[in-house]
């Protein structure tokens, strides 16, 4: 029977692909990922299809219709499938497949590790695809600190936290294009990283 | 300046070991880790240390002393150091050494992996150390499944979840000695898991 995988690539760099990863990739037909995840295997020879923001939906239903063809696929999900990557959607239009998870390092595991934060002990959350950002304001006063992929620019996301009513010097932590050349940490406080700019890839820390 | 590093191994198998991890160990004179962390490293030509139960806090602080000397160190953290790893214990030793942390794949992903659940809707949680299970009862009625590394043998910990009121037919899983090639998954109730025996090695899932 064939199979679906759902690769997870880690952060970014191939430092953190694991070999599960790759004998995964290796033994497809099909390989179905962002660029940026794509570029990892550029060994890779079956066929590949390109994970665009805007063609996620019709990509998920394009592998499903590979795999349900008689072909192997996998796609490729930065840092873990599990965490706000590609198995959830994966498992909502389809769960009689014969799907293989492949963990990868999370970019929220990176975040950790750069800020030598245990991560047992942190509040981890996604805003990807929950449409506001309300959720976390449950989370900032329990006394742990908070790992958070933000759904939009972090700076937008410091200022909905000003205007919500989190103190100006509440300490922060940015980690932006974790494992990248041009990785950048930045530890501050809240009215700090409102006022700058940061790339699309950052993991925030709210202390 | 030497340094020490954290390595994550990943749940046991060499499969889940990243080239971070494999660079990280080539570049230090010390490799610490457990007898089945260290049999991950066969080649490695430095000295060695192993770590057992009993002789951890003696070798956290041996290793720290060697990184004074001079020696670059690396500890081999199975899983991912910064998740009830040895990230936690080495920074309440010392907090001024030059540390590098090396995620890994934790035990707790790849038990999400394997039971295809979306982690970032989970609490996570590990009792290590804890020296009683009560903080978990905090945690079953939130509506989120709870993913916990016992303390003790997992039947122990359904027994003690079923004395304190959680239902004989709570469904759980059981992910024993994962990666490995004897790994067994277990999935029933919270009622027929208190009556079975299980390795050490597991991680439970209360859904
Ligand atoms: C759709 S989520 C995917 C998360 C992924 N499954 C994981 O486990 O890291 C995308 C978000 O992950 C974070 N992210 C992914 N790669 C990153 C990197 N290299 N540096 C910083 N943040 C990153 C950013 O917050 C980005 O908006
Ligand atoms: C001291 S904790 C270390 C956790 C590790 N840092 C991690 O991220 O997985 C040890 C616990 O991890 C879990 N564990 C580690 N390796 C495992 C494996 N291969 N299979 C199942 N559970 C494992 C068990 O619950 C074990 O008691």
């Amino acid at each position: 029977m064939s199979k679906l995988y759902l690769v997870g690539t880690g952060p970014g760099s191939s430092d953190y692909l694991t070999k599960a990863a790759i004998d995964a990739v290796e033994s497809v037909d099909v390989l179905v990922g962002s660029q940026r995840a794509l570029d990892l295997f550029p060994g890779f020879v079956g066929d590949t299809l390109v994970l665009r923001a805007r063609n996620m939906d019709e990509m998920m239903k394009k592998s499903i219709s590979l795999v349900d063809e008689g072909k192997d696929v996998a796609i490729l999900s930065t840092g873990d499938p599990g965490f706000s990557g590609v198995l959830k959607p994966i498992l909502n239009l389809r769960d009689d497949l014969d799907i293989e998870v492949i963990p990868g390092i999370s970019s929220l595991q990176l975040a950790a590790a750069r800020l030598q934060l245990p991560w047992d002990q942190a509040n981890l959350l996604t805003l990807h695809g929950k449409g506001n950002s309300q959720v976390i304001l449950d989370y900032l006063d329990n006394g742990k600190p908070t790992i958070v992929l933000p759904d939009f620019r972090v700076e937008k996301l410091a200022q909905f936290l000003l205007e919500n009513g989190i103190h100006l010097e509440r300490k922060v932590a940015v980690c932006e294009r974790l494992s990248y050349p041009d990785e950048r940490l930045f530890k501050g406080t809240l009215k700090e990283i409102a006022g700058k700019e940061f790339s699309y890839l950052c993991v925030m820390v709210i202390y």
